[in-house]
């Protein structure tokens, strides 16, 4: 029996799975990140956790095991060298060369590691709903805007290890602040927290009142302004409109560079459709030049949302 | 002696040449593209020319020639389909099968099409600056602007045989009109004719006058107004910063797809330098994220200019 081992690392929780080659996670474990300032004591913490679970695996199994590899997707993974590069919500800081530390600690075939985003796109291709397409991009909308690119059925790393950051395309040229000094990346409008800032900005400039007042501020959040929406308030639906005009105008000019067969779409406020969705179709048509016109699909991801990241890590030592 | 042959389909000529292995154009000749409004007469002359080329050589050679096989750029080229379609310069509308015609009518090994700028990608790749890049980004500049992009070592055609079309990203959200109904994309402002436009986009902003007065509206050429810059005159110098900005600015988007390593120029407003490609740099690395700066080149073409078209349609079946 093949089995493959996936590790997410989370600001928050690192979490590593077992998969079987029909992409079923079969056992999970997980730790705290935070818990570790050291890279080496992280990587040993890591490797623990990974021994105990192919332990566990090998107790319970009734015949042999081969195991393929573990694919890691951490924060800023660097899929070309196996480093974790300046990654700003880990302790560890700098550069951290994570995929040889595991080498040395496990004796596994195959140790890589890559961003969160360039895993999903992996594991749709392995596993979900891109199985079929050797050129496509996946769009992941979280805190920030994450992508993955495939190219002639091969994940794009690039030159330097770091393709595929569409969050930090320019949306509205001079428009939000954003970090790095930088303005009106599209991040700052088409992610949870970039939908929470359309809101403040709709209250702006409409006034008036909406379903979500009685909410204090910091808890105002992308899902309460897409349920909104989808509930008939005339603001938030306002928001969610805003959102998919720029993510399918910004998707549409992403289309020109490697001409994808289909964009798909994981994480909360895409995978729960409605406005956001529908108006990100619009505008993306709308947008395209007519050569592609009618030709790219917009597709959900059909990744398990809560193993989604350990199937893309897992996915990634699979394809190695 | 292995020998390749390359044909340039421009609205006015078609050029084929005869190109050796070292990238020396050795023979050409030409013929009006529009002399043959049917595509089956147009094949008939294309091969004729090819075939009387291919003579021509054989006479003069002392030694046996092994033909590797005919490229060709044309515009509007699909390279995966081998069609042209709806050309707007040419006078076979519609989706013509050119590859499929030349291959009836030639006994070549190979005969492959694809558009002007994915050709100059593949000759820059095989005869110029980008040899040792395995992912990098062609940009023409003429009429239009144009692009091809290798990822891998390979050129990207994407799903439909028309990625690397970067002139229609969005440069400016509502912007100048272009074709389609579409606003503000990047090659109405950066590119020969744009360059036009925005030189009378300064004079009516700015007022006052220029060192071009003199000249007829229809005798501006963005040569005229990058002359003009290099020799002081303020309107024109702004007008190339402008281009520059944009371009810069853009070339940063584009980064965050497919991580090049470094960025190719051709055609001339980029080839010659000066204020126009000073502004593009500094504007590139300004919009660059901190993860790439100071790590992606932005390098001129290194094709003589004269056989650039033929050189980099011969490179097609070179790289076939």
């Amino acid at each position: 029996m093949q089995l493959t081992l996936g590790t997410d690392i989370g600001g928050t929780n690192t979490c590593t799975g077992v998969v079987d080659v029909s992409g079923k996670v079969i056992k999970k474990a997980s730790f705290p990140t935070g818990d570790y300032v050291k890279a080496e004591d992280y990587a040993d913490a890591l490797a623990r956790c990974v021994r105990e679970l192919m332990a566990a695996v090998e107790a319970d199994a009734d015949e042999a095991i081969e195991w393929v590899g573990l694919g890691i997707g951490a924060p800023n993974g660097n899929q070309l060298s196996g480093c974790i590069e300046h990654a700003p919500n880990l302790n560890f800081k700098g550069i951290v060369p994570l995929a040889d530390l595991l080498k040395t600690r496990l004796d596994l075939p195959v140790v890589k590691l890559t961003n969160d985003a360039n895993a999903a796109a992996v594991g749709e291709k392995l596993y979900g709903a891109a199985k079929d397409f050797d050129n496509f991009i996946m769009v992941t909308l979280g805190t920030g805007l994450g992508s993955g690119i495939f190219v002639n059925g091969e994940l794009v790393c690039g030159e330097s290890g770091f393709a595929g950051e569409l969050g930090h395309m320019t949306a509205i040229p001079n428009g939000r602040y954003c970090g790095f000094g930088r303005r009106g990346s599209l991040e700052n409008y088409c992610s949870a927290t970039g939908i929470r800032r359309t809101f403040f900005d709709m209250l702006a400039q409409r006034g008036g009142s909406t379903a979500l007042d009685h909410l204090p501020i910091a808890e105002v959040t992308s899902k309460h302004i897409s349920e909104a929406a989808e509930a008939g308030d005339a603001i938030c639906q306002e928001t969610m409109e805003y959102t998919g005009r720029l993510l399918g105008e910004a998707l549409a000019s992403t289309a020109l560079v490697t001409a994808p067969g289909a964009f798909f779409f994981f994480g909360g406020p895409v995978q729960r459709g409605g406005v956001l969705m529908n108006t990100t179709r619009e505008s993306f048509e709308e947008y395209l030049i007519p050569t592609y016109k009618n030709k790219i699909q917009l597709i959900e991801s059909e990744l398990p949302s809560g193993d989604a990241a350990i199937l893309g890590a897992s996915a990634l030592a699979q394809l190695a």
